[in-house]
């Protein structure tokens, strides 16, 4: 997408795009000639929406090729998730929730143990509670080096999120950690010469860890890998005109979403309905609206095909209300497949729903991978799903004369 | 599109390709659930040669983006429209039918009502008679400025076109016209240092065009605006080894034919069936044949369903005589879509129909939306479209061994 370009073409409108993202959409049968997870879905509300829709399926980066959800989701927001990579450390850092400023310097951080010579016996420390765990991230919180200043974010047992924040920070650097036993860590090294301060710092930090948590056991040491700043992606605001809100439970979600610009809204309970009433409180405010359902993709993920089909029930059951709402453009899709049989991710494209009053129906009653398949929006790239929901919001103007 | 790589595979052959565009052929149900206007049009000879034929969507420049017919007349040649942008003011010379060369400035010109203190307040002097125009214009065409000509050709009211030929000349240059009344003209002004030369004579015309028009009433000065050189396309008989003609009644399509080296040719009457008259009688001379129907986005853009409906019947019953001429390879589609409901044009792709003797027929008998949509040549790229044809035609060789 040539974002200088689409920044020309783009006219205000008073339209409203909600895009729904139902996590890890697309699946697979259980058997070979069976139906996958939406197909087996009991969806009147989806179906009856499909029947007045375009149809097709969305490929979020090209044939084969697996996404996470990070980059699944700049995809349907209107990133290359090639082009605009987001590193390691700033997902994992976008995933708590943090606050995360083009400038900083992120990381995965571990505690591990090491021996006495500073050989790492145990990359996670034994899986140290989390309790355990904030309580060390306090003390490297009175880290103090002038210059910059650092932030420590424990997530789950041994892991936690770093950020290095300070003037003119690279992140063209190599991690501590050797990724396996029987090595010591690896001092941070400059990939370029710009990059050479960041390094000189996080060495510095290394250090005065290394000796503040010498007498601790089990967790006696940190290892940071995955060093990453924020990638700059185009804003929402100024490149489509749009005046965005987020709705998403989780910490990674909400960070990606904040990274082109949304504002993420608060969602009071760890609910789907909860997510559609705060989409209603807000309907006026807002002229874009993304809606996340993470269920599917962890009910994907845990080979739980049941579980994800009642998710897409729950959704369908929802719907109406969005629906009341009178939205200009409805997309709904995922951020790429998690088929139940496969526990995990896959490359599959993702049914894909447009409804606007601008669609050419092909009638199918159905909103499921083979009917997508067969519909008329074809297999288009997830990437450039945003400017058919422009389009239909009457939002892009006409190039050339 | 690979132009050198075509280049290499193209081989000579006897066979004739026509490549029938009707404007703006896509469209839109009126009501919801309903049939487009090439659905609802009764097209039996066009249906008999989906039939026979594969069918399929083009896309100008991708999802959701609309384009001009100058854009998708590029795109229906072959060339990606936003690489080669033809600029408001080459497109308006076009239009009128003027050889414009490759190395002319061209640009919008107004005439416009200015005050006694240059401050203008008609920017279309009341948009004046057009044999007004033509007098002021030939007024103009006594300037004379040492190392340049000027052309001006008055198009409609207020309206000319403008062109400045000479040596070398560079069009990265802002406009005269301020957009708004109650301002006195802008100086042209050099965008680059290799557009200096004509923004002097640029602005010494426009100081010789204020005195010429001082005395005059209501129009007394000229606004020029989308100063642009033609972008340089491949031609048709260097990339594509074709002898090319085109058969167009308005001066815009004329001119991009023009462009990319068709020979365009003369049709005696102001009608479709001249139109197919000129195609019989010059059909011993070419082996490409463009043909363009505009009535049909004149009536889209009009909002007229019905008038656009008997326009695609009217050359369903022309379309024998072109059959009769047994073309290798006969193409079908549009340059864009304009949906009557709409009144404008708009981003849905356009039916694409392909008949040679090597297509690969689904069987359905209608040429429409929803059956292209799920025809076997999928969404393609419109600029692609030609290489099928070439393909079709014999007249493209083996790619390696």
């Amino acid at each position: 997408m040539d974002f200088e370009l689409i920044k020309k073409l783009i006219v205000p409108a008073q339209t409203k795009i909600v895009l729904l993202v139902l996590d890890g959409l697309g699946g697979l049968p259980l058997v070979p000639g069976g139906k996958t997870e939406l197909e087996t879905a009991d969806t009147p509300n989806l179906d009856s929406l499909a029947k007045r829709s375009d149809l097709g399926l969305s490929q979020p980066a090209g044939p084969g090729i697996t996404v996470g959800s990070g980059p699944g989701h700049q995809a349907i927001f209107g990133f290359d998730p090639i082009k605009y990579e987001i590193g390691r450390g700033a997902l994992e850092v976008l995933g708590v929730n943090f606050p995360l400023k083009p400038d900083d310097v992120a990381a995965r951080g571990n505690f591990c143990t090491v021996d006495s010579d500073g050989i790492i016996i145990d990359r996670r420390a034994g899986r140290l509670s989390t309790t355990i765990s904030q309580e060390l991230a306090e003390l490297l919180r009175s880290i103090v080096i002038d210059g910059v200043e650092f932030f420590i974010e424990p997530i789950k047992e041994h892991r936690f999120a770093f950020v290095m924040r300070g003037e003119g920070l690279r992140a063209g650097l190599t991690g501590t950690d050797p990724l396996e036993v029987g090595l010591a860590d690896h001092p941070v090294r400059a990939l370029n010469p710009e990059s050479e301060q960041a390094a000189r710092y996080l060495n510095e930090f290394v250090e005065q860890a290394r000796h503040l948590l010498a007498e601790k056991s089990p967790a006696n040491m940190i290892l940071l890998r995955g060093f990453a700043r924020l990638p700059e992606l185009p804003q929402y605001s100024e490149y489509f005109g749009l005046n965005p809100a987020a709705i998403a439970l989780n910490g990674m979600y909400r960070g990606v979403s904040r990274l082109v610009g949304m504002t993420v809204l608060e969602v009071p309970e760890n609910t789907i309905r909860s997510e559609f009433d705060t989409l209603e409180k807000h309907w006026d405010e807002f002229d874009y609206f993304f809606i996340h359902v993470k269920e599917t993709d962890t009910c994907g993920a845990d080979g739980d095909f049941q579980g994800k089909v009642q998710v897409i029930e729950a959704v369908d059951r929802l719907l109406p209300r969005l629906l009341a709402l009178n939205p200009d453009v409805v997309i709904i899709t995922g951020d790429h497949s998690t088929p139940a049989v496969m526990k995990s991710h896959s490359w599959h494209p993702v049914p894909l729903l447009l409804f606007s009053k601008y669609v050419r129906p092909d009638g199918f009653a159905e909103f499921g991978e083979r009917v997508c398949a067969h519909g008329n929006l074809g297999i288009m790239k997830a990437r450039e799903v945003i400017l058919l929901a422009l389009a239909n919001a009457d939002r892009i103007k006409k190039y050339g004369a």
